[in-house]
């Protein structure tokens, strides 16, 4: 009987993360069709109703990108960052914390959940200072993340809903808000959350010895064998900056870090309840 | 992508019964080889480790007549009850409360569970006096139960324990331990306790509108119509009994009773945890 | 010594309010400059220092007009409210729950308080339907409250979080948000959550008698009266809706709504804390 | 708007205090008319409404005195402290148990509070042996403190009782009750009962300077700078005991201990809740 | 063995009284010597350690007497109350309060106990109005108890303390306190707390049938039986307002009150602990 | 009065054993007759009505030898132990955990007592290895105990229950079940639970000094006088095991282990209750 097969082997998984904190951070290719995303938002439903505590943090450049071409704000990326200055930043609070986040928990209510949208900016949950770097000028709202009270967050899992984070963060330099990387926001979470796991849902299946070969994926690598993989050119390109917030949140003690490929349906499930999985884990 | 398939079906299924107290009487051909038996702890501690509380209510005919063998005493059977004297009733209870009730809390232990056995004796929890028909001689220690103190029971499984209960009573019309049948012992105890489900493991599929024909089976019977299935000799025999036992249950407010096969491996594992299921339902 | 005797005055309001809902509808004319939106939230910030469990439920006309008009979206008011198209809407939110929202959360954080931002949209605190009046297109995306989940709230408060909510819903009659006026928004999570009063910030001083006359003010009124009040022309245009929401807050179990003028410096405090008081209060 | 401003200073005081111990050694100038005596237990009342815990302890020289003459008994100082045999004993026990205390507790339950009177005595609450000096006759039931209960006070604050206690010890050397000096007592007590601050009620502004120069009065002093002071003479006589009662408290953890002058109106509000102040504060 | 038939026969009420409330109205004779003093003390503070939660209720009028002589004052008997004008109420307040009450407790605190003293002042633990009856003086500080605040005592018992009570009342009709009678505290006291038993200790035995015939006790009386004994005169004198306190002590709810012989040693202990018992217990 | 001084000297000891643990070793001459078996139960359920938390801990040689008999098995012993095979441990399981356990669970309840049975097998509350001796065939069913699993037995005594243990354990190096000497289980059990004392009954006095002269009983040892007492041949044969688990169990922390004649009635009583008592103590 296959049906039992599958029960047998999911059971201890869902004993085994029960009453533990996972830190998703939600973007990119899960997040481009709204059949995708109300997949993805069910399958969290899903597994918070056998108690894994799953905590979401989203960024959301193309809807930032659309409404900045409508205001004829310009687009400029410096060292991997959007350029922002005051407009644009207005414009990013307005779509992650307006937009993205309320159209999440929305969806997540929807479908069964008890969702409750944050931002950096609620109880100081993400504070930042002015990013700065010589002589670059990234228009004085790219925020470097300094602390997190992710106390807002605990208690909001305590209650049992699911917390869905934007990447956002309160000045604590200035009084302004700061875009902040969203992978970054979910690494610095995951470590102040104690979380289990950390999950970077994202258009590729991980890291492939050869580019080419898909069948060539890197499924486990243990934290010390990634200085090697990038100086063989393994990791490369957007992978790095990835790769580097796995490290970290494996480093402050979160025990493993996934890239994941958000476009495979259930991805996360299949993650998280068998022993199969797609892309690769860090630990 | 079939396993998703299966835990999106399940995890609900999950939830609903989590906290949730399962009576399963456990006997007959899933009791016969150590095999069967090993399976059906295993997924027992599966449930319980997802927080479904299975109370496990167990008889034990074989095990009484290989002993009664041995010893040289009978086995006469009068109305569908055991004759029981004063020597057969402590063979009874030595048999059921000494050897397989402590064989099946070492074998859940062995599977990682956390185990306690009882009996009717310990602390009242099942409480009886002796059954008296007119004209028929039982020999005195067969027993009609009177009451049930599911306190212990329910403190067991507060602190997780999973209770294996012998079918056993405490006397309270003389100062004896009587022998009682485990499907009516089940019966009460799901009611005591507010159960959601009484499953009977038996050696059959469950009620079939032609005994020759295998695909005929009930799947699912109000308990009103019943009587009229056991008027048109569907329900016969043997069944009978069991039958009553499931409709006494849910007049008794447990959910549903479910005659199931124990001999189906898993069996229990597909009834709780997806749409599928063998045997018959009665609600 | 006058300083002992405001403290005298003010201790009993402090003991009586303690631990006590207020929810305040935060708007107008109390919200026009960066001064004064800064006093304001550090009168709730002192008020929540020593217990008081102050709700700020917000809306937001200037700024939404003044990104409808960079979008080339217009601004028609039918019966009072705004035309909402799904243009419109989606500004609405963005606005509400993104920028105002998000920067009175950080103003409070910035202020010593605990502040944790909502919107109808999480975990449908606010749920409605879509106004419909005969022969009156008002977009499609204006939305009539039909049920308040005061849980999110309640738990907030219980952490100690002073809970900053906008006026926008979850649709239940179809997948949308819904723009919602906010004294409506207010006088429903008032009542939702058994708030012991009401207040309604806005731009006037309450209730005149003679509209030409400041010191006509009518301090108290007992809700059997504002019928005739309105009869009499004293309540009239934009105070008639505000009045209606005092009285159905009254009516639900709210033991006072006040109407209270937020450009009074510290108007809030000296309403909470003395035997003075600016503006109406109806009982 | 002046209101609102001893408000805005109030606040945060009300909230440092909250749940905090403050013991007051209550007595002299501010226990002599009735009228005085209300004035102080209404101000008590109000500070426990708002949650700030205040223990009162009291002596009684006066009251004692009357007694004395009418019984014949006679009033001789030794060293500071009343010779006190049998007989005067039997009558400091009753006076300040008997009379004053219950007198203080009723005053209070009139004012609206709730409060319950102990001693020394009740469970060991102060214990002490007999004060022994070279060559001289306190009569032997003059009392030197050896430990204090606290738990009979902890219990009553728990429960939102205002304690009032009578400076009258257990004896531990003998089967007797001593007559112990109540500024030495209320030190102990809020060492003890970790107290957040210690106020001396006394009939003087302070430390001043210039004893013929009230605006000399010293507001602040470390406790480094006493030794300085009093080989300076600016601290003597019979102030010289209450600063070292002061020191002791601050020695043993009690962040600051004032001598408050008892007659002005109100004083203990004034210090407590605002940044004002009369009397000399020890930190 | 007969020390194991003492146990045997005592664990059960041990275990009866767990946790059970029982009033004891100590004076007379009983209080006499400091020796029978501290054995009744003793066994009290043997029944609080095995969990019984004795509430001591106390009168004393030998030492007013004492007092009153030395200061001049006379001792007048009106109506089976003491003569109490001001200056008696003053002395009565602090023999009580100061004298008996804290000798009480210092004595039950070096047996071991954790004692405290209250009186109907702390807290309005006792309220009452001036007696009145038509043509009699009392001098004005006669009490007529009209009502009990028990929770001071409730709370006191919950953490472990046993609470000793002097029979001075909370005037709510002027600003005074006024001396009651003791046998009635206790029963006011007995019903409030919802006390198990009343034992009122005093010098005789209780109830002769034939006052010459020692013998002739009755054990038991149902209160139906009372009146009937009264009008027969085998209740009489002083016996009847004692017979009184008991009668409404039951009718409020106290399961019995018992008339118990304080000059016998260990009385209480015997009373509560075996089938034997001195006096008259009214059911 | 002879039954107040029982009392005032039983109290104390009730209060000092109030919420201990006391593990009782029952077997032996205590358990020969229905009548000394119904004495002890009921002191067992008096001293648990009065807060003392037993334990009992039962062997059962005799029933085993009668079983054995009338089943054509022998009866060896070697070395202390009985020669015990896989047919004689399936008996010594039914027997010990059917029949003994559950006669004394019954009879304890019928006692009034909320008993409930164990065994070694449940949650794994005592797991052994088989013991293993150079030359030496013990059957392969004999165990040697290696560890204690105490949380079964407190979540019993949390909840008021009496437990009562099998002395058979769970095999952790086979999936067998063992048989275990019961002293042995008692005395792992007593230093598991923390338990205050351990009671071995058993049909002898103590140690004598001389073994023809009753009276000269060693009422107390310490453990240091032990080895003496065995190489001066005071302790010896049986005595000796007995002894070493007297001796392991206060090495382990429990305040003494007590040797106890079970033939005394009421000696458990006694001994816990009162300064008399049989036997020997080691502390």
């Amino acid at each position: 009987m296959d049906k039992s097969q599958v029960l047998i082997e999911a059971l201890p998984y869902i004993q085994d993360h029960h009453n533990k904190i996972i830190v998703v951070k939600y973007g990119g290719a899960a997040m481009k069709t709204p059949e995708l995303m109300t997949a993805v938002m069910n399958d969290v439903v899903l597994l918070n109703l056998v108690g894994i505590k799953v905590v979401l943090v989203h960024g959301g450049g193309p809807e930032i990108d659309e409404y900045a071409e409508k205001l004829g704000l310009g687009k400029v990326k410096i060292n991997g960052f959007r350029y922002t200055d005051e407009d644009i930043e207005d414009l990013v609070q307005m779509t992650l914390c307006g937009k993205i986040n309320k159209n999440l928990v929305a969806a997540l209510t929807r479908a069964g959940g008890k969702a409750l949208g944050f931002s950096g900016l609620d109880a100081g949950i993400i504070k930042a200072v002015e990013l700065k770097t010589d002589n670059v000028d990234y228009g004085g709202y790219v925020g470097d993340v300094t602390g997190v009270n992710a106390k807002p967050i605990t208690d909001a899992l305590e209650n049992g809903y699911i917390p869905v984070i934007s990447s956002v963060a309160l000045g604590v330099d200035r009084e302004v808000s700061y875009n902040i990387n969203a992978d970054v926001a979910a690494e610095k979470l995951a470590v102040a959350l104690k979380a289990k796991r950390l999950i970077l849902m994202t258009d590729v299946r991980g890291i492939l010895r050869d580019q080419n070969n898909n069948s060539s994926l890197i499924r486990f690598a243990d934290r010390s064998e990634v200085p090697l993989l990038i100086a063989d050119g393994v990791i490369s390109g957007g992978m790095i900056p990835k790769i580097r917030c796995a490290l970290e949140a494996v480093s402050g003690g979160v025990q493993s870090a996934t890239i994941l490929n958000g476009q495979v349906p259930h991805s996360i499930l299949i993650e998280l309840l068998s022993k199969d999985g797609e892309g690769t884990m860090i630990c």
